[in-house]
């Protein structure tokens, strides 16, 4: 089994443990062994990233894994001879996250952690510190993998790919949910459906799945299964429209674009009253670090899987996994286009099923997306691309197109005025916009 | 000087006179000599397109030119021998206009002949015409030209070129109004004025301006300029940000896109008051065929300029005048893209600068659209191809998802209630439709 | 296990026992059970078949797997109830493979079974019996795959993937070779070696080379290295100078193409001696069926590995095998490009590394081929679709053509004597081109 | 009437009269006039360009028209002002050509000053030289059209506008004399004839020919017909069949290709009796400069015309003329390709009908190529990149692969014998191979 060194950046989630849970499931199972773990966080994160270090051991210790777990707030030490990488930073914390989600829809415009403006200004603050942890790793471990969940990942994947030469895909655990739900509502299990995965990161498809190799769309598309399928898939009932002309499931991000107008009325009315999802998971957040805390607690509690961000550590572990084995392995991945997405740019970055070995992922080639949501995923890769490019260089006009290229805004005015109260709201985390002028 | 037949289908409209001044201008430059003129419409516009007839007789007579102008309720007697039919057909005339302006307002989307529902709604009735129209073509006139200005002129082009094999462009008179306006702001001769235009009918931009040949992008897009351009281009005042940006002319169309909410408060304002485009055309139409009328008018009346659709006729004519010529002349066409927009399927059909000579139009190779509009474009061309689906073979998913896919819709229950209406209040004009339910 | 039928055409080939003998260790290593194999031949191959059959009766016997192994001339009555189907027919035996390998050394032009106009011819012959043999397969075993090892194997798959629906793709055994090859250079077990191939069959590149999932580039390429590597992958010496420029291992076949002169040299010579290849095959068949023959012969005669076509059966079982169990696994095989290349038509067969599990072959998106061989390749592939449209339709012009295409031939004097000694002494094999002029 | 500049820079070679003749008659046309024409050379080729401009003088005091011709062997300082510049030099002279020829055809393959390894040495001689023209043109006269008539025009072209941002494009005869040749044929004004032609340089494909602007392919490609194009087209009997399969006359340079061994061993034959043409023409040149030098000559002498390059100073002249008046005129000229072949590179150089106006040429978007000549055409653009980037970065191995990719060539050991020898005889001409070794 071979020994691997991984460094968690942004250590101090309380997704954490359920990455390290992971960790300790393959060495069991023999695939590799973690001998190193270190959690890396911002200083103001130091209480919350002890309690996690601290619960992590006793875990390991339960199970009886004999491996080192640190933490360390001096990110280019921690990094020094990592096998792999695992980013998951949140730049702004949970209080950026709550203004992601509360501005837009004052303007009558979905509010949202990764989708819209709200997704736009968490990539304009996420974007620069992951180019830096990208020179850090290129610095200390050349040869390391850098897995992102930052989010939006898609974007920030596609920042690292345009403008740094690390090794590194993105992760998402919306098209492995759907799996999830797929091979539960077909009562079978995970392991026998393989799904084919085209789009962008939470705006992809699948277009294809295979149960035990055999296309079964004639299964899956029909008026008796539908509506299972749609339910699995977390869509709302009206989306089996959809699922019948499609002959794709989309991820459940598709229903900010497609049931706008709702989704807009039921953000405003929760806003009034039960606050949007950060205000949820704020509160999660707080049940779960006091279950971390509980000295004999050894074991992952029930409240994580209200958590969010289901399977994500499966992912990511079983990726490390069939990348240390170099055993091939499907997962849909954010990765860079490179001509598998026809309708693409070729050097953007696309959500696509990809086989990853010792070799890194490598997509598949699936050919054109489906006509009836090829033009909003080139529409929103181009509001992608405008917002890498003024992430990255502080670019004022390319920020304001981007916001008027997203399909939710949509709208010079809006765009305009949202621009101006993200740019401000985020000003202690958009050092690359100091002294620009809107 | 060549003699040709002309054949106007929906030779009962308004604007025949100028397409007949037209003719007799180019004939008394020495261009062609139309010596047969057909003026085809439905019976129920008998005494309208009698009128126009006798109209242009007078202007002819006053000139000296000897040419025959006749009307025909036969489409398929009055093509036998044609050199050129120009379609320029209204289905369901301008009370279904109307209701294509109005009806989307409800729903807080823009009303509009060509863009949104209301564009939508227009190709629903006229391409299965359309269709028609070049399948008489074919049996009676297979040499002609088919100039299409029948509206949504992109649509209609494009259901021509994928459904049939008539030889055929579409018309748009908004590059034109561009050059002539770029030429009235630097106050010289449009002669020296050249546009490279690409994109969409209704959404295209002018990339470049050549002045004598020279790029005059420097000026054009200068501080100082910007403004006079952007007034020139029947653009509002905000607009000067994105020319300075883009370095490139949009549509006023494009307003629709970018300036949404407020059109669409503008609108739903007018509604209350003066109403619509259509309420006004129908008034200028009245005084307009009042001035014809009269037995002592043979001079285009000043109400014509009032009318819309400014330069059409000079593209049309000028279009012809280069084929029978057979000289080559600078034109901005709805063609095959064929691959001269990178960004855009090889077999739709783009608004593209094009060199007319006797081969007809052949598209210049200019390249990639800029970023800042990619997307728009990408996904209106979605919209359009599914609209197009929808009209032929009368398919109510396609037409929702058509209408889903337009950016100034994009939401299933307003297109889903959209397609409605629109399927109900257009029933008599929608063959296609006929039993099929939403 | 899983339980399939395997039906083998052509099954009177000396190959098949090493076939048999594969289907017995996935048997062994429990990865399927093939509990009925049927041997398809033509009726003037019964002797020939029954004594394969007979003898891999014993061998199965000897290792006490349970299986029905069979013999059929009734193609039809076989293919009922085929889970998979191996096609390696030789249309006109190894009579006309000697004709195609002698003709066109009189033309000074390379003779060989696959490349050039013996390809050509072979391609002529064997394409419509495969056509043929996939309807076949669609009306008694639809849901089979047809694995084509048919040569020349590239030609026969495009014609099959571009005029049939069956499910199939092309095998070839020069990926694996170098790839084995490659492992004994270094020393390693094969399955820590995984390729990056790309091109055409029988003109592929191994553009890298990952040992347990690391790019070996550097080793390989380095003066120290690049002489056994040339050695192993049984490239004459003078490529050493290809691979260090291309950092890419060439098909042996690259030197029919890149040392022609020589190679012309050394047939010409060879036709008066020893003879060519064929002569060569056919005294090992002798020999080969001389053991068969044996009642007590129930091992594979040491005598089959100067066969040729080494490897062709484990490339061919563990696509199988990774089928059967749904389980990923890498090889090399000729399928539908659809974009994996860039720099060849989306609608035409490339040989590409693929991952085969139970859905079939997917192949991996890896961009452009090296532009040292990129025009090259591209002549190839014009070449092929030229011959594909000849033979399918009998069109005596694309055949010129495809021959004129060829760059062992390029010269239209050459292509016009071998296309008519071609036709002529291939008469009886080529139905399509009766009463066909040149 | 506009007043430019020309600079000639190869000014003292034989074509240079007609170039001057052409401007005289622009001039009496009214279409612009060339007050100050500046004939540059090197040093040695004093006497030679002295003679052309006494001769020049000649030719316009006869016509009367007032224009200063003068020499300059100074290039930086002719430059100065110039408007339009015409690069025809032949570095190494008749002599370095006369090698080109012959050196080839001892290794049986063609020799020719475009075509083939004569090509490729001409290339690598001429493309330092074209790189420092345009640096002195970027500096003295940065908005100047740069007109490229040195050979190989396309491989020159190509480095120049991958190199360089010069403003410029390539000239080449072939097309216009077809055009000429078919004219006759067809007993009409040659302004009635327009072609599509598509390709690259010396290896062009007129796909289409319009008489008045209709498509006369059933004329010119009937039975009837063929034999008069074949000999109008300077092709031989046998390119009859090529035609009829491809509805497309190709250049006679094709026939290097298609017909080669012959050609080979014509060129074999001449050898030793009558030479190549470099020989011929070096007798030719004697008589004209003969001609020129008689102070009572003042028209173009009669020998001209068996010179070559018929038709060159036509091209370029009438380029000139439309971007001079900003009038669209089409002609075929090597651009970058841009997408307008979609078989070929986007940032190559191609040959296709360009619309000139003051803007420059722009490619007209024409598709693909015919299937019978794409694989060749794209064999030859990889082994034009190969030779431009060996000319530019004096790159051995890229020159080699080069040479292997020529289709006239590719067999590696002739390659090799055949660069060595081009390396050595053409030293003095080739500093950037200084040092490097095969």
């Amino acid at each position: 089994m071979k020994n691997i060194k991984i460094v968690v950046i942004g250590g101090g989630s309380s997704y954490t443990p359920e990455l390290l849970d992971g960790v300790i499931r393959h060495w069991e199972a023999g695939d590799f062994f973690a001998g190193e773990v270190v959690l890396v966080d911002v200083p103001e994160g130091r209480e919350r990233t002890e309690v996690i270090a601290e619960f992590s051991r006793r875990m390991m210790k339960k199970r009886g894994m004999p491996s080192t777990v640190r933490v360390s707030f001096n990110r280019k030490e921690a990094l020094d001879g990592a096998t792999f990488v695992i980013s998951q930073v949140r730049v702004g914390g949970m209080k950026a996250r709550r203004t992601d989600e509360h501005l837009p829809i004052k303007y009558g415009v979905i509010g949202q952690e990764t989708t819209g403006p709200g997704g736009f200004a968490n990539a304009l603050r996420t974007i620069p510190v992951a180019l830096e942890i990208a020179a850090d790793v290129k610095e200390k471990c050349p040869d390391a993998w850098l897995l992102n969940f930052s989010n939006p990942s898609g974007l920030v994947t596609e920042a690292l790919i345009k403008h740094t030469d690390v090794k590194t895909f993105g992760l998402c655990n919306v098209p492995i949910s759907i799996k999830m739900a797929i091979a539960q509502a077909l009562r079978v299990e995970p392991a026998r459906i393989r799904l084919d995965v085209m789009g962008l990161n939470h705006l992809s498809f699948v277009t294809h799945v295979y149960r035990d190799g055999e296309d079964i769309r004639d299964l899956l598309f029909s008026r008796a299964f539908v509506g299972h399928l749609t339910k699995a898939a977390k869509l709302k009932p009206e989306m089996d429209r959809f699922l019948m002309r499609l002959k794709a499931i989309p991820s459940p991000y598709l229903q900010y674009y497609w049931l706008r107008r709702r989704t807009v009325s039921e953000e405003e009315r929760a806003l009034g009253n039960e606050g949007t999802r950060a205000d949820e998971v704020m509160k999660i957040e707080e049940e779960l670090f006091a279950q971390y805390r509980k000295p004999d607690v050894d074991e992952l509690p029930e409240a994580l899987k209200k958590r969010g961000g289901a399977w994500y550590s499966t992912v990511a572990l079983d990726c490390i996994s069939a990348m240390v084995r170099n055993v091939p392995h499907f997962e849909a991945l954010n990765v860079r286009n490179n001509g598998a997405i026809v309708d693409l740019p070729s050097d953007c970055v696309v959500e696509i099923t990809s086989v990853v070995d010792g070799k890194g992922p490598t997509p598949l080639q699936l050919g054109s997306l489906p006509l009836e949501v090829r033009g909003l995923v080139q529409q929103v890769k181009a509001y992608e691309e405008l917002t890498v490019e003024a992430a990255v260089r502080g670019d004022v006009e390319a920020a304001f197109f981007a916001l008027l290229n997203h399909p939710l805004v949509g709208d010079a005015e809006v765009a305009f005025d949202l621009l101006k109260e993200i740019l401000e709201s985020n000003r202690e985390f958009l050092p690359q916009f100091q002294g620009k002028k809107l």
